[in-house]
């Protein structure tokens, strides 16, 4: 039996909607040990579209009910959320993790020529936070942010293919300012849009680095889980991962399998969004 | 002073989000006298995506809210509420219009050959409802259904023109079955829809009827409460118009214009979704 520090308790994910079964795609492959809580807001998602209020009072709700389950960490796997509302994850009594922090550390880390483009929701470009945080860590840096609301719906109708062509002509519409102003780097700084990427990376050239937020995110929660001494090391299997999620509509095994990359075929628990 | 009988209560309207101002639209032009009070939940929009059971559950709540405005008559200018929950609409204590009765009729009457397209959401086309309207009226009329799921966040996003390629795209794909089989008729069963009609009508050809859903709803209005004596004939100014929603995002203002066709500039109120 290892001596070390160990924290049973599963980690809590929690998105909009389904898009960041990504971060747990990353999180089961980096700690297949951990037992996760994901909870998807899918009764009411999108949030990107939405007003600043309205964000933070359904991060809170959001919040609350992972911390119903007892989870030693929180990731807000949406771009949105952690864009307005990082106050209230600040305020929670126990360790949270954005995507905003670790993508636009390592944008600004890899960067060349120090252009950085920004892809995400409209309330996510309006808010500002990712060129906030690039400049935090390199102040001459200069951010072009996008926001790209057609993407969300691109992805969730399976119109996301390399070769589809209205992916194609949303992919040249947004990013074309982005390719005349000579951006090496660019945050996918929302969950769904890692799904867009071979479309993104054919437009933009092969020399272009992309940067998916909520993989980042992923990294980020194995370091800090292993720094503070609460990573799970009594479970030598693999842990218990449940999804809870606000609806369950006709289509959501074909979208969660297109964001987790396998089949979601148990634990999946339906709740009330009145009562979160 | 006229003799006959009046009720100068408002007209409740509503939709998941602010499509059914369409509706709306058809309602200033034929009632100008009339009140209105519009509901539009843009906290929890879209609903054509949902399951049925939450969509039944936010439909419940969204006429509760008009009931507390003593409204006279409700109209469900919602293809997805007229779809899934017709059940929470006839259990009213008063009368209620949905878009889904009004054109199935008018489809059912003007078709030639009997062959009638229905775009709506995919809940509404999961639902059959419009089929079944159809066929009340016209049992050998053949019904052509499709979910159009990406046609809201391309009239969302103003990428609705008659020149643009996406929504050019999008229609073809969507609606070239439609044209293999020849139909003469098309219920455009989204609110939404309406917007897209000049690409709808290009792509068809001019000799193929679309049938507005709102606007039919708006005409069996008008006619339900003169047959019933419910019109307004005290009010000889215009009717005031009240819009409650449950957001205002950035971009409200230009997505109202859009579909209500003038500014929306006062009697904006905004609801918490979790008072419904």
């Amino acid at each position: 039996m290892s001596e070390k520090p160990s924290d049973s308790r599963p980690i809590g994910v929690f998105d909009s909607g389904l898009g960041g079964l990504t971060t747990v795609r990353q999180l089961l492959r980096r700690l297949p040990h951990e037992h996760i809580v994901y909870f998807g807001d899918t009764g009411r998602v999108p949030y990107g579209t939405r007003g600043e209020d309205v964000i933070r009072r359904y991060a809170a709700q959001d919040c609350a009910f992972l911390m119903q389950h007892d989870v030693k960490i929180i990731i807000a796997a949406c771009g949105t959320v952690s864009s307005v509302a990082p106050n209230v994850l600040k305020e929670l009594p126990l360790p949270t993790i954005s995507v905003v922090n670790p993508a636009s550390r390592v944008a600004a880390s890899v960067t060349k020529n120090g252009i950085i483009g920004v892809l995400g929701t409209a309330a996510t470009v309006k808010s500002g936070s990712y060129a906030k945080a690039v400049k935090a860590a390199k102040p001459d840096a200069k951010i072009h942010a996008i926001a790209c609301p057609m993407f969300v719906p691109i992805v969730e109708n399976g119109w996301n293919g390399v070769k589809d062509e209205v992916a194609k002509l949303a992919v040249e519409r947004y990013l074309q300012p982005l390719k005349d102003a000579g951006a090496d780097t660019v945050i996918l700084g929302c969950t769904h849009f890692p799904l867009l990427a071979p479309v993104i990376q054919n437009f933009l050239g092969d020399d272009v680095i992309l940067v998916d937020a909520g993989e980042e995110a992923a990294r980020v929660c194995q370091v800090q889980l292993a720094e503070t001494g609460m990573l799970n090391r009594e479970n030598e299997g693999e842990g218990d991962v449940n999804f809870y999620v606000s609806d369950q509509p006709s289509g959501f095994s074909t979208l969660a399998e297109r964001f987790l990359g396998v089949p979601v075929k148990k634990n999946v628990h339906v709740v009330d969004p009145g009562t979160l």
